[in-house]
Formats: structure tokens, C-alpha cells, sequence
């Protein structure tokens, strides 16, 4: 499956005191990349929200933190979607810095994101939409 | 008018990279107070996010940035509702450094915020709730 | 002198439980048009950030909150230096919806910001350097 | 070893569009748990960040996310330390809703969080300070 990417910059607002990126907000990094993901597909985190009986949220994650990006970086967020449940998107994640990921010393982040279906009333797991389980090939 | 005051910490998500407060981040506590004073008249954010028919929203505000407030920093957040228009809650607010607010030295901040009540539906201003017309007095 | 223009994207992060863009982080995006701007004239915020013997801080600010901005909305917000004193950057900003900002009805946001330079030890007011003080043309 | 606990409020500026805590700021409230249980410890967050050569990052952490948490919810957060090498602190967390935490009901958020002491320069893992090796019973 092919691994999609998006570009940011690291501003004030991400830093932290200790002058790096405060360790939270990699994971609004990471969801801006998911999202542009699912625009690269033709649909957009607004109709996700207003579909009728679901909604997604972020059921599990883990983060490995491996260098830190500071101020003015340039970073490139992976965003690979994985075979797992029909009811759930795995993502496996990637922050680089700098234009050329793939470099190991430019590895600064690494994630694996579980976003779960469910019914809106009883919160139980549902199936997803069509156009997602076609996108993640389950 | 009796002026309302509320403590918060600062945490390392409320720093930047300059090893202060994010000039962002002060409006998040000037929030917590104006939701605090409205705790202590008996009624919640949720409960005016649920009325029927009428919205919320900051329609303008000033600030003043005095002096940086640092991280572990205790701060007391002061929130004095002021008469105005009947569509209309206006604050006055402080933040000060430590226990002691009035100390010139301790204040950080002076800002000014006006949340405007509005029609859900046309967005024009509306008369705001009796029970806020009378926690301010108008 | 020149209006400078930035567009950003609305995510998650950067709305609240209204559904729209939570205030404060109007603020984000526009420190990011200021520091894009400032990157325009081939200069960075960390390089601000380490200037010997001097810091910049934001010292005012005053918002208009004209529309809320929404998940999905892209934005475009303007920056436009304005002369001053030597010693104060202050900027003109508005935040439009969409691509065609200028439309009356896409103006969400309209900003005033000061952010003044300082002794790091004193912090009196000091002299911008040369590169902003032409930018400026004080 | 005993169970730290540490309460917060859930205010507009942790939610967004869904109604609920966005996903990265329930690391915010870990945080602040565990900055308060250092500051149980009569040290604090900034006497950490200034300890000479060294320095403390969080190096990976893993979330599952049970129930949301809504606008004006109390959180109960928890901090467990836990025995692990001596360069590293870890701590198993959980945030539970309302004043009882325990109840199967309330449990909101686990987490299991790995701060790294490291050398500032060579950035490899350094012995954590003593008062921190007590603390955590290593």
C-alpha cells in the first residue's frame, strides 16, 4: 500500500520551554497528515463527522519519540494505512526533518494509530464506510 | 461590582520556546476564570452551549502583555464583569504572578473580552439570559 | 507597503466543542503569517531568538471576531507591517475564508499586534535591527 | 509504590469540533500529573530543566482511549511510577471521570509514559538524578 505525506513547519505555538516540540502535539502532526490522507481520497474530515449513526475516534496509539524537531524545522509526516479489522483504520506514521525523509538521522517520530468506528448511540464498534475499507484494502 | 479570581498553574504545554507563557496560551486562562465565575453563580459552559436558540461567542477582546509569566508559575486569573449593552458580557481580567495579586510587580496581563450572545440561526445579536443580565448587573 | 498573505488549514486541533475554531488559536495562525512573512525577507524566528542582548515579545494585541472559521475551512491571513516606533514591529492582520480573500463576507478575523524588542537584561525598549527597521521602512 | 493523583477541569480549550477532549491533549493532564507528583516530591519542573548535563525527555508512550471526556468534566488523573532502568522514569497513568476513580465506568484514558534521562551533549541515557532513583524505588 502506498505511503502518503504531507509537509508542516514547526512554529512557536509547538514548541515548548525546553525549546523543541512539546511532546503532545507530534499527534497534531501526525492527525494532519491522516486527515490529508483522506482528502488525497476525495473526502474530507467534515463528512466523516457527519455521517449518519458512526463516528471515529482514536481508540489507541503508541509513540516513539527519537530525536526532537525545533523551531523553523520543516517536517514530513507519513501516514500508511495497515490491513486490520473491518471496523478500525491502523495507520503507521512517520515524522521526518527536512525534505528528504527516508535519511535515518532525519527519523524523529514513529507511530501506530488505531482510529475505531462506532455506532453514535451504543458505542459499539461498526463497520466502515465503503469508500474507507476500499482505500485501506481490507 | 465584585471581582472574581481563580489560580492555574503553568505547565510545560502553556510554555514556548522562549521559555514563557505562548502569548496564545494566556487566553486560555483568562477562559477558565470567566467559566469559574460562572460556576460560582451556579451554571456551566455546557449549559449555555445547550440553550435553545442563542450562541456564545468572543466577539472582541484586548490584551496587554506586561510581563512574562514563566513555567511552574503560580497565576491568579481575576475576571470583573462590567455593564454594557444587554446582548453583551464584557470583562475586565488580570493575571498576576504568585499569591499576592496586587502587587504591581506580580501583574502580567490586563485584557479585555467581550462575548456577544447571538441567534443561533441569523446570528444577530440577542438579549442574553436573565439570569446573566443579573450576575452583571445591567 | 505590501500586504503579505499565508494560507493555513483548519484540523481538529484547532477547533473546540463549538465546532468552530477555538479563539485563542486565531492567534497561532496569525503568528505563523508574521513568522512566513518574516521568512519572506530571509530571515527566521530562531534567528530572532538568538540575537545577543535582545528578545522580542509580543506587548498588545487587539481581535475582532467577525465570523467563525470552521474544521476543513481553508484561510488566508494577511500581515501588514505598519510604521511605528524603532523599537515596536506592529502589524495589521486579517484572517479571510477561502481563496478570494476580500470578499466582505470572508473576513473572519481583523488583528492589531505590537511586539516590541527588549534588552534581554533591562528589558527596556531597545532599537529593532537594521533588517527590520527597513523592512518596516521606519 | 503508591498511586499520585491529581485533578483538573475539562474547559473549552481541550475540546474540539466532535464535543470532546481532543485525542493529544489528554497528554497535557498526564503531564500535569506528573509534574504535580515531582512537586509532591518538593522538586520541581524547572529545577529539572536546569540540572547541569542532563536533560529529560519522555522517549515513547502508548494511550488507549476507553470513554471521552466531555466540557466541564472533572478529571481524576493518576501517576503510578514504576520500576524500570535507571535512566529512565516510567509511569503508568490512568484519567477517570468525576470524584470516584475506580468505578469501571469513570476509567476514561490509560497510558504508559517513558521519560529518558539523557547527557545534554551526546544525547546518550544518563543515571537519573538520586532523589528521582529513590522516588522510583529502583
Amino acid at each position: 500500500m502506498r505511503v502518503f505525506s504531507w509537509a508542516a513547519r514547526v512554529y512557536w505555538e509547538d514548541t515548548d520551554g525546553g525549546g523543541i516540540v512539546y511532546y503532545a502535539n507530534y499527534l497534531r502532526f501526525l492527525e494532519r497528515a491522516r486527515t490529508e490522507w483522506l482528502r488525497s481520497l476525495g473526502h474530507s474530515q467534515q463528512e466523516l463527522a457527519q455521517m449518519p449513526g458512526i463516528l471515529f475516534a482514536v481508540a489507541a496509539l503508541s509513540v516513539e519519540y527519537r530525536r526532537p524537531a525545533r523551531l523553523d524545522d520543516e517536517l514530513i509526516i507519513t501516514c500508511e494505512p495497515r490491513n486490520e479489522r473491518a471496523t478500525v483504520m491502523r495507520f503507521l506514521q512517520h515524522i521526518y526533518r527536512g525534505s528528504a525523509p527516508g535519511a535515518a538521522d532525519d527519523l524523529l517520530v514513529e507511530a501506530d494509530v488505531r482510529v475505531v468506528c462506532v455506532d453514535k448511540r451504543t458505542l459499539k464498534p461498526k463497520r466502515l464506510p465503503d469508500f474507507l475499507v476500499d482505500a485501506l484494502e481490507l
